[in-house]
This record gives structure tokens, sequence and C-alpha cells, in this order.
């Protein structure tokens, strides 16, 4: 979002797989003690990607001015944090760091079979309309993109979701998007995990 | 929020853990299957609870107007949405409806702790302020006071938690809090369940 909006902002990485994010500076920043967190000029911290999406995007065409079409992305921003960040991201995150083998096979097969059910639903909505939230991209498209797109990397085949992949693409050409990853660092001896 | 702003409305119960969360005329409605959904005069829908919270205070103080102001109340729902809904929710669930005890031991413990950490950290954040986004009452305290103030129903005793009882108080004697609970229909056989 910063990006498409051309924004100067400075991005600091914080180590919270190894405590940094359980720090009193970190905290008085955000309680949850996790990232991403935006910091304002002024000092002021807000957190939770959805909310800084929706912060970042307020007045702008990436979040629709007319109630209904506004409400609608925080529909589609509510879903993701249920069934993309909490099931894709949480796979993704075990199978990149070797932890996945250490989670209870129940854990990981609901999460497995929540994964296919969120891209089967996601291809259904967008064999409908162009973007998730209506006929516009918008941060609802954005937040989905994050871990949905990236779902073969928590072991889940896209090939038999044709019409999710043309979404993925549609995405990528927008202007200005950019598809920057963090790499996780490989520590499969970490003590603070994602859920 | 619609007992808050006095607007008319019908309530109309689903039988979703009966499957009638399933059928074409209510995946029209919501695509996940899952209450709650609010239906318009014109026949739109709108589904995940706090989008519909976000849809109706949009203009009321209920939602501020100022953007920081606001963004901290998607915050606080997104909190909501992962560490009360997701955590104390089912928990509660379970624990109403007779299916703790079907549940993998790991993932009931690893909720139960998630449901201590979620009381802990909302006490230290209301021992700063009057209501969690902020001095106002806002639909952040309304999203999590559903799950979290019922928290000894999933077996979490609030003793501990003086300052997060205190904001129960605070939100029940707001004008017009309306804190209805529709009952869990007692199905130990239901063959869909919440996660």
């Amino acid at each position: 979002m910063l990006r498409h909006l051309g924004l100067p902002h400075r991005t600091v990485e914080v180590s919270i797989f190894e405590g940094a994010g359980r720090t009193p500076e970190f905290l008085a920043l955000n309680p949850t003690g996790k990232v991403p967190v935006l910091q304002l000029d002024d000092g002021r911290a807000l957190a939770e990607s959805n909310a800084i999406l929706a912060y970042l995007a307020d007045g702008t065409a990436y979040l629709p001015n007319d109630p209904f079409a506004r409400a609608k992305v925080h529909q589609w921003l509510s879903f993701e944090q249920e069934n993309v960040e909490a099931v894709i991201g949480s796979l993704r995150h075990w199978t990149m760091t070797d932890k996945l083998a250490r989670r209870a096979p129940d854990i990981v097969e609901a999460k497995r079979a929540g994964a296919l059910r969120t891209l089967a639903l996601l291809d259904r909505e967008l064999s409908l309309r162009p973007f998730i939230a209506g006929q516009a991209y918008t941060i609802a498209d954005i937040a989905l993109f994050a871990y949905a797109s990236r779902a073969e990397e928590a072991g889940i085949a896209l090939s038999p979701f044709a019409e999710f992949r043309a979404w993925v693409a549609r995405v990528e050409a927008q202007p200005g998007f950019l598809a920057e990853v963090h790499p996780y660092s490989i520590d499969p001896h970490s003590a603070g995990e994602l859920p």
C-alpha cells in the first residue's frame, strides 16, 4: 500500500521469533508483540495488517467511499484473517521453517482442509467479478494476495483453481504492485512461534 | 449496534449446525455459510460481524471520524477476531455444546492458554484508558464484549482480571446496551461445527 501510494517510509525488521517483540519498547507499540506495526512521524503506532491497510487506503481508490462498498471490503478483510492468514499463513510458516513435522497431525490436517475450502471459495467468487470485493482492485485483494497466492509454499497446489490464478495475474498487473516477501529466518529451535 | 441506533430490524434465525447455512439461497447471502448476515431492504447482504458493526456505525459516534482513531478501532476488531472469537468463542462453543471432550487435548490446551493471554492483555490495556480503542465507547468494545465477557462459560475464571471486569460494567452501563444471547441448540451429533 505504501508503494501503491508512493509514500516515503523506512522498514525496520523486528526479530519476533528471537524475542524482539517482547521488549517493553516494542510492546508499547503493539501489545501483542507481533509485526507489522506502522509508526507515524509523530510516534503514534498502529498494529494489525488489515487495520494498517485501511488506514493508508482511507480516502484513496483502494478503499471505496461508498459505505456499502467499503463494508464489503471489510467483509473480505475479515474473511482473509480467519480463512487465509490463520490457515494458509500458518501452514506456510510451518512448512518453510521446518516445524510442520512437530505439529499435531490433527491440526495440520484441519488447516490443509481449510486451505482447500478457502481456495475453492475464492475461485468461485472470483468467477463472478474481477476483484474480490467488486469491480475494482482494493485492499481486500492486497490482503488476500499475500498468503493465498503463496499457497504452494504451504504445500497446496493451485492448479485446480483457474479463476483464482487469473485473479493473481490481475493483481500482479496493478500499477505499482509490489510483492516483496521477507524470508523467514530458518530456526527450528525458535521458542516463540506463530500459532 | 441496531439497538444502540434504534434501527428497526427483523431477526431471522439460521440453523447453521443443521446445514441451513449450506443451502444455495443462504450461500448467495454469505459464501462462507456462516452467521451473522445483515440483509438490507434492497436485498444486498453483508457478512462478518465486524464488517457489519463498522457498516452500521459508519457516521455515528460508535466509529470515530478521525482517520487514526478509526484505524485504532479496526486494530482492536482484528485483535478480537484472532484472539477472542477464535479462542474464547471456540472454547465456549465446545463447552456449551458438549464437544470439548471430543477435541484434541493439544488444541483445547492451546486455546485455554490463548484465552488467558488475551484476558491478561485486555486487563493491562484497560488499566490505561476507559475503553479499548480510546476515551470513548466504540464498536471495538461491542465486538470484544461478546465473547470476552462470557469467558466463564468457556471455563476461564474472570476473577484475576479486575480492570477487565470494571470495563465489562462500563460497557453494560452504555445507554441502549443490549447483551442479547442466542442459545446454542445442544446437539452433540451435529456434523457441521465451528472451528
